[in-house]
């Protein structure tokens, strides 16, 4: 062999163009620093791991074992586990007013999973995704992997202003889907109004616009009644509804689903094939004997009493604790709330001084795809305990203060 | 709202491209008619179920609930639980020779995962893809949804031919990786000679091609001794190795890993981040429990006596009943063969008769990424007790028979 041929090649690998794009995830990050023990971390997304049913799967487990040892442990089928598809489509049913059957069920690999499944499924390069303003960070994540636009619906309080949709929807091309978080949104913990939900829906309806409704936060709710899902206002199998035991749950499991129309899941189905075959069968097993054996609303209402404890601590710390000119939102439920700070301050150099002080949360810079926005955060209260959430409100109102009006701290 | 507005939409969903294209995969249509109690299935690549540590996955499912519960059924870190990544590593020291150490090692939801990150990382529409001829079949359909070309690099009873593979470096630009299985390859069953790792891993070095090293069977091996991986052959970091504990342990708990130089790791762990967030830790800390409590290698050393059995049986039955104008693949290990018919014979329609027959196998087809061989099918031999694999090659070998002199069968 002829060493002298040996091509100037460059010291790095040659990847893709999704891949020279990629970032690390500044969530994923900041969570590595705030490991430590002495942090109050309003940062992740995590639930409450007291409240994780150890001592049911315990149970769960052996009996899987022990009745469907070698069915469980084997490959199973793409789409998962029929009576656990079942037990969902009734779920979704009762809970959220869906008319959606078992065989509409697709099992994931948890809900991120299902977003990266339906980027893969729809999405072209310079294609369009229609989103809220701000939008879930690791719905983006899943979905720039294919490369797509993003245009940001704007958004108040009670959800997508519908004029502004349909504006976006005369005059634009090439749009795929609206991704959607109709329910204590993540970042800002906001719910849509009864009435904006169908004036949204009418505009999908009118425009044959496939929707994501992302929900995996709405049986979380503390207080009102649970909304339908936006699936009763479809007329044309547009809405795609994604679910996950992670927060009813517990998300070690990695179980999410994917309910939609036929055409679209079995698209899912096959990409699911070349992405992971398939699912856990002993974990799905596991899932469906809990439901079959205990009460599993009862476990929800016992989280949602103690996040609905957590929010209260949270919004009495920061109301007894922050300058008038910081605003906040007062979600019904869920896991997250979001502040927006005077325009002066730059929430990525505020979470300097926070972390000082062992307190962290997320910027929301990243939430906002196309960027632009620098002076609202995410705080999560479900991860911690009241007492010391009201100690890191109350360190973290300080540090806004101290950027305020250059006090120093004390 | 003007109704009059309303566009004119086509009935059904605009997907991507690569969902426009994508196409059910024979071997699963095929694996459902095959479910039948009556049917003998050679077709699909299943591990022997009465072979899985149920009894052990008892005691280690227990103990990481008992003593780690809250920890285990949290979201982790997207890289993997660290001591098994130790675990991973020091194995494939010991058995592949391989120098990859444990932060090199990335869980992935099984190794089709590892091949989905692969693609994700690596490819962009036209891109080429170097692989054997014939391939193994799901690794062609994780590629496929980055929408590469494939090469077939001409491959012989030794592998790869050096000589063939040159001119194709020579020739070709935008070439991304080689993905390659030198050990009881899927679907042929071949294994590459240690003179040939030599020559491909010389003509790796030299032209910088990243090697994807997809190793799920290497440790099942029925005689002789395993051959090192082709790292250590790898002067610039360009090997990536792909392990699995679904052949060695069981498909159920979904655990696959790669391993790899730094910047294509890290890479995958930042696209593993959209796809899963996480591989579940609760999985991994049972696996890591077994390898630390049981006797792993006895494990592997009975599967490899059974299979050992089957393959014998399998190919004893081939020796006896088939005609000599059909050739097959004599494996050292690993779960298949191969066979080649005459030309005459289409393998898509000798499946019809043999499924008649109530005798199921995989028609090689599918298993060249650029089709033109009809005349090739696999044959898996893990799943079957002997007595079935002798009665269902005798009734393969009848409808070969059959076929080549249009004897009518008995």
């Amino acid at each position: 062999m002829n060493t002298m041929t040996v091509p100037c090649t460059p010291p790095s690998f040659s990847f893709s163009k999704r891949t020279d794009a990629l970032k690390a995830s500044e969530i994923r990050e900041i969570l590595k620093i705030t490991e430590r023990e002495e942090v109050i971390s309003f940062a992740g997304g995590l639930p409450a791991p007291e409240l994780f049913p150890v001592e049911e799967l315990k149970q769960v487990s052996l009996q899987v074992l022990e009745e469907s040892g070698q069915k469980a442990l084997q490959y199973s089928t793409t789409e998962g586990y029929e009576p656990l598809r079942r037990q969902i489509a009734q779920r979704m049913q009762q809970k959220f007013h869906t008319s959606f059957q078992g065989e509409d069920i697709l099992i994931t690999s948890g809900s991120q999973q299902a977003l990266d499944l339906l980027g893969k499924v729809f999405l072209d390069e310079d294609d369009v995704v229609l989103c809220e303003s701000p939008t879930y960070l690791a719905a983006l994540s899943a979905f720039r992997a294919y490369c797509p636009r993003f245009i940001e619906v704007p958004t108040d309080e009670e959800g997508m202003v519908p004029e502004a949709l349909e504006r976006i929807l005369q005059s634009t091309t090439c749009i795929k889907f609206a991704y959607v978080i109709p329910d204590f949104q993540n970042p800002t913990g906001k719910t849509w109004s009864p009435s904006r939900r169908q004036a949204f829906m009418n505009l999908a309806n009118q425009y044959r616009l496939p929707v994501i409704e992302d929900n995996p936060y709405g049986e979380l709710r503390f207080e009102n009644e649970i909304p339908p899902s936006l699936q009763p206002l479809d007329q044309h199998g547009l809405v795609i509804s994604l679910g996950t035991f992670s927060k009813i749950f517990c998300p070690g499991m990695r179980i999410g689903w994917i309910a939609a129309h036929p055409e679209i899941r079995n698209k899912c189905v096959l990409l699911k094939q070349g992405v992971d075959l398939c699912t856990s069968l002993k974990t799905q097993m596991e899932i469906s004997r809990f439901i079959d054996q205990y009460d599993f609303e009862a476990r929800i209402q016992k989280i949602v009493s103690v996040y609905r404890q957590r929010r209260n601590a949270m919004l009495q710390a920061l109301d007894d604790f922050l300058p008038a000119d910081v605003s906040f939102t007062r979600p019904e439920g869920g896991l997250f709330l979001w502040l927006q700070l005077p325009e002066s301050i730059k929430a990525m150099e505020l979470l300097q001084d926070c972390l000082a002080q062992n307190v962290a949360f997320v910027p929301g810079d990243s939430f906002f795809p196309n960027g632009g926005v620098t002076n609202t955060l995410r705080l999560n209260y479900s991860n911690t305990p009241e007492e010391q959430i009201r100690e890191g409100v109350r360190r973290l109102a300080q540090a806004i203060k101290q950027r305020l009006h250059s006090v120093p701290l004390d």
